[in-house]
């Protein structure tokens, strides 16, 4: 049984206390931290059956009997933690993205050359049971060598103003899932970008200097080519496509809905909307990420998403970006850590 | 170039002029006949090119150059306008049903006995490209031994109360396509029908001594059951469904769209209502049906609906009627001529 | 929170234990019991952190500590065991059906009588996501008056001989959930049934007395018709669907599947086959119905499948076995206890 | 009743002498010219009742009865065609494109100025039932204001390579249907393009100095982005489909197949391969784009595709070529004619 510490326990690390606690075998949450731990935190982390509570996350790391740690503290904090954690000699799972820094991201690659311990990034969507089934389609062989790859990622709506103005921009903070799930999809990195972006879903997020709508094009080293459109507000709901076209024929897969009601009535046939919250979209995915991090350490195999992993969608956005920003396609080698 | 010449010049004599002049090869229309010709379908005829108009179907029956009739005028008179055409020497294409009365049916029969004429009757949803697909699945083993029949049949609205009166009742007048799809699908005959049937739909249709929804199971030769179920008025449009099921799988069809268009808003995703008229939704069935029954002329072979074919669906009709009557299985044997 | 004593360590008795530890809120199983509990039983128990392990279901009935039991026995045990659980004063959550015995069932009836403990019947497809999509549309008027019903309910394969020898046939066995639905549904009740039955699948079902293949017709009390077709081994999985159709239009369901994905190649454009294992396609109702019996308990509401709604499906399934036999229509009123 | 004469008897001009034949009210083809007419054709033409046949399209022009031309000769005789039937003072419905070569086409455009002739372009795709549906969905306001735009268009087949060294390239011969689509569903110009293409279906097309397989971004005059991806060849058949993307909702079309049949088997749940042939595909489209011609003549009115309709999409497809050549956006403003 391994003992795991989270760090941070705002939305998403309560979700992995939770599905740790009733869906990943073989592992326990035994300490949780955070800054600004409350009594409410407190209780449900009691409920929970967690043990430990912190406000500093150090205690965690000074503790001999956790064996790895979950990441999942403000996104500034990562690299850093990672380091430190890694230094402690605890298994890191940190949430994406590992950093917005290329150097920090550098010097949570420099940690790891000296340590044994697992470092997995989480790119839930990797563990979404309808993007399985298309890598799995691709990996068989039944759509045969790779041409054209197509992803639609709309946002149900928004974020709020102030959390744009920090988020690095849409690329880093979005297409950032959908830049991994290129290389996921394809097993293939990306060699060069070209971004179209615009705003048109709100003003105010062109004041903020970002962007709301775009469609990004890559060549990837295989030789196929990649599309993403992207989308800060789908009035339909939370819009997640994928489709990959080969020599052979093609996959795809749409949304998730609540169920498979379809009305008929004189006003048309209508199905269900796609599911609306990323959580309930992708819930699956977070347990399920977690087990295969754990089955990872016992089994001391590689983790399913690598640091490498980490870094390469880091690197495409910010080509993106200098991409919409001089209006040309660039290639992934000029983006320097 | 067989020499058609068409008995009743209403809508659906109207649809076969067009059809078998635009679509039908080696056929050409060179008569038509109603006893309520008027100026302007006299002149939507001179328009279509046909050379000679009648309101005497007899005419028709006379004239020498002409190969085969197709009879359009009132049920009524199909069956002794058939056996007049059989006498005369004509090719027979007669619309469905041949006859309510079993005994007509019967002298149709005697009448062809004597002759080298060929019948066909007008089952036209035997040509329609979604029924052929599952028949095709059918005959092609893909679902291997049938088991289960299943067939949706709901017309976009009632008929005038009026025509309800005259009808035959549902069975006779609208379930009669279902039996026949029945057997068309499973290449088997009925043996046992149970109906249940109620007025839901228009009071209006109760006082006129019919049903407008039903049920009806059926037991056929082969050991599957079929089941149909009805409705006088589907509010989404013309419902029109059915599914083989099997040893191996199932085949299904469904309904036909203008467009493939499906809107997504935050009222829900939203696809076309079905093809809401019959002559929309079947009209390639029209010339198809028509261009086999001139194959079968000029090659010399079977027809694809024989009088049998013709006679079968009434046998089943009116096994339903009597079931609905006296609320009991009734056996097609029960049912004399 | 309430205390829960499961009765009966099979499959089921399995799967509400862990659906209770993990998403019933307010509720923890302490003890479970059954005849033939072992090493591994035991272990998997203790593991889920419950205390009291028996072989005796009396030891549940006797601990004061317990507020409530699942029965999930063998079926010809649930009556039984269920008096004696009210007499001891404990709420019931009862596994489907309550008895194949009419009798059985009524002395379950009088026992509740004298007391004021909730008796919730396991029909769990009432909880299922779609088949609430689709209770959901008709109770919000979305398709008007119901004017027909029809479910689809297949099973992916046949189950063993042995078992088919003392499952009370098709109708008691599997239909018995359609029975339900068809009620649950329309919130109506039954009034005469029509069943037409075969074995088509395996003949050594027929040589066991038995069907495996049904369409069954029931009028309501509502005015409706409903039809159930049925069918013991579908070969692409397990196939569980509705549709309700009324005077302004139709809601149905289809199956769910592991994913969207759909590939298009030469051979065709293939989606996935139905969820095959029942206990995979309906795991979310099984904790949803024992937190709504919870919720009752603790609220003191009336439970959402009452003893009633447990009685009716077996009087609907001895009716459709009379028909069966006699090759006729049945009412239920024939149906005496 | 107007008189048509066609120029170019290949496949195409006999799609339109037949469906003007049968389907298109109002007009007849009284004459057909093409330098290859052989018995076969002649016959032919004789049958669909066309007068005059000849091997020299200058005797169409002559004749006073005739008040429009179809011109469907090869593409490099369009322009000079189309110029001396409007001195001819013809109507003309000029197949696309008009021409690849800029000047030839600023040639009609002059010949136009000084005279009174309807001049349609044949983008019949815009007379489709699925992209009708799809602009009849934005011009109603249902998605609201458009944000994005994604077309896919790939062929059946690559076409033989001889025809690939004279196509004038993949943009030219195969997109200009899909720039033709963006400016027709969104009512809107193509202001810039990035064309990111390859060669994987064939090294014998890269070999004849072509690409085989292209995602092609736009930037819209109103603001919006579209992108297109196309390949020479889809195993499954003839993909075509397209979304419009706005700030209510979203329209999405997909492909037309020969029946809705769906196969369900132990190897999964099948339906129909999309249509396989162009013909096949948009068949009911070449006659209502002729019937809009005839009705733009006979009511004076606009023709629904100008010759700038005609104009446009030369312009994207010698933008998205430079784009490729050079690797950078292109802005249709750098094309000069």
């Amino acid at each position: 049984m391994l003992n795991i510490g989270i760090i941070g326990a705002g939305r998403i690390g309560k979700v992995h206390a939770e599905s740790i606690t009733y869906h990943v075998k073989d592992a326990q949450v035994t300490a949780i931290a955070d800054p600004f731990m409350n009594e409410e935190t407190t209780l449900w982390a009691k409920n929970l059956g967690i043990q430990n509570i912190y406000t500093d996350y150090k205690e965690i790391l000074k503790d001999d009997s956790i064996d790895a740690v979950l990441i999942c503290s403000s996104t500034d904090t990562h690299a850093d933690i990672s380091v430190e954690a890694i230094k402690a000699n605890k298994h890191v799972f940190c949430e994406k993205p590992i950093s917005q820094d290329l150097g920090k991201i550098k010097e949570v690659m420099e940690a790891l050359k000296d340590s044994n311990v697992k470092y997995q990034v989480g790119f839930n969507r990797r563990f979404d049971h309808n993007f399985e089934a298309v890598r799995n389609a691709v990996e068989e062989g039944k759509i045969g060598d790779i041409h054209i790859v197509k992803i639609t990622s709309r946002d149900p709506d928004a974020p709020p103003i102030e959390y744009v103005k920090v988020s690095g921009g849409m690329f880093l903070d979005m297409t950032i899932h959908d830049f991994d799930m290129v290389r996921y999809l394809t097993s293939s990195d990306v060699v060069e970008v070209y971004a179209a972006g615009t705003c048109l879903v709100d003003p105010a997020i062109k004041d903020a200097g970002d962007i709301d709508t775009a469609i990004i094009t890559m060549k990837l080293a295989n030789g196929a080519i990649a599309v993403i459109d992207n989308s800060r507000k789908a009035d339909y709901g939370y819009d997640q496509r994928a489709e990959v076209f080969g020599s052979k024929g093609q996959v795809a897969v749409t949304n998730d809905t609540n169920s498979t009601a379809v009305i008929s009535t004189s006003e048309g046939v209508t199905a269900e909307k796609p599911l609306y919250f990323f959580l309930e979209r992708y819930m699956e995915s977070f347990s399920k990420e977690v087990s295969l991090f754990v089955r990872a350490i016992i089994d001391d195999t590689e983790v399913p998403v690598t640091i490498n992993d980490g870094l390469q969608p880091v690197l495409i956005a910010k080509a993106a970006k200098k991409s919409l920003d001089e209006n040309r396609p660039v290639l992934l080698s000029e983006i320097t850590m």
